[in-house]
């Protein structure tokens, strides 16, 4: 992106994202910030950032932004969704996004799981090692998850808010609840899990290809 | 998939495709046919060729055929897809199995036009050069034009059903409609393109990517 901003518009500038997104990890809406001096209008910046970037990047808007706006900073929560096709054959056309779990899960038993990780709460059990964060207390504002038909068999996708999150916080709960999912364990196993305070409680990470960052919200736009 | 049999059943075939599809065009229903003497029944025959194969091809089923079955000379018609990704951005996520067009393509000229390659005709027009069919008549019996929401853009969906194709025969229609979509020709323009035999006559060949297979017609199944 900053090699692309070179090109267009001379400058050389420090884009700050609104986080990282592991390897693997998709993007639909990412946010980045940065200052631009420049006298091209906003769609003419976006096509020609586009020219010159990679076609697995494209740049889908260009704002300005309040002074000192800083994309990580300034962010109030994000959603993430992620993504299982179930059945008996993996989707060789989804296979770059979605996690593939033959067999059936119970969604249901996912689904009442999932609501008690709704609400302000110490996330430590979902938080992988590697980046820890001064508090790990974060507010998950929704955490759904949907079924739907697919062409080899259902998709199961679970779409989270939250003001914040842990690092692989979103795949260490999707872990979790997908131990539900294959009746390992009780949907009330979260609480002990959440409770615990502990990332040995918790499931195993999910792998990333899943995981798609939708959205980060501002106050300003 | 003779390498993913051999392993699994340890015999050497030959698998009869019911027709190439060129480097970049996809496949959702692919049917190929072989002799396999085996005690393993489908559904294991299933589990362990996809086991055996790269992730990009899946064998969704297997079924015993009639003696003597034969995917390419049985084959009684044949489904194609073919989709265009409309907008100012295209989407990453659709890039290997879409044509981006910016812009708006006119799709209610396209469905007109669409409607005069519906019958029996000599597609000569609509044949690449390369591989010759003893005949070029060929009866198109549905050429619809779907339009539907996307994530970046109105997506075009045509979708063909014929007793069979000649050489980039539905590339050549893409590509002839989509001159009508930029309203370069007039819909009536298609019928002189017919008519002429001629594939000068057409519009250039819309690339491989957009196209899929969706299904093949069998009497016996």
């Amino acid at each position: 992106m900053e090699r692309a901003i070179v090109k267009v518009t001379g400058q050389r500038v420090r884009v700050t994202g609104s986080g990282r997104t592991d390897a693997g990890v998709h993007a639909l809406g990412q946010v980045g910030s940065c200052e631009i001096e420049t006298k091209i209008e906003a769609a003419q910046l976006v096509r020609a950032l586009n020219a010159n970037l990679p076609p697995a990047i494209r740049v889908l808007d260009v704002v300005e932004a309040p002074a000192g706006f800083h994309a990580l900073r300034d962010a109030k929560g994000k959603t993430y969704r992620y993504r299982i096709q179930q059945g008996r054959v993996a989707d060789p056309f989804a296979r770059a996004w979605t996690w593939f779990i033959p067999g059936e899960l119970n969604v249901a038993a996912m689904r009442q799981a999932a609501e008690y990780l709704v609400g302000q709460f110490d996330f430590a059990s979902f938080q992988s090692a590697g980046s820890p964060r001064a508090s790990t207390v974060r507010h998950v504002r929704r955490l759904q998850v949907a079924e739907m038909a697919g062409p080899l068999g259902e998709t199961i996708e679970l779409e989270i808010e939250a003001n914040g999150f842990l690092y692989n916080m979103v795949r260490n709960i999707v872990g979790s609840l997908v131990e539900v999912g294959r009746k390992k364990v009780p949907p009330e196993w979260v609480i002990e899990v959440r409770e615990a305070r502990d990332r040995r409680a918790a499931g195993p990470t999910a792998p990333p290809q899943g995981l798609v960052l939708v959205s980060v919200a501002y106050d300003s736009f």
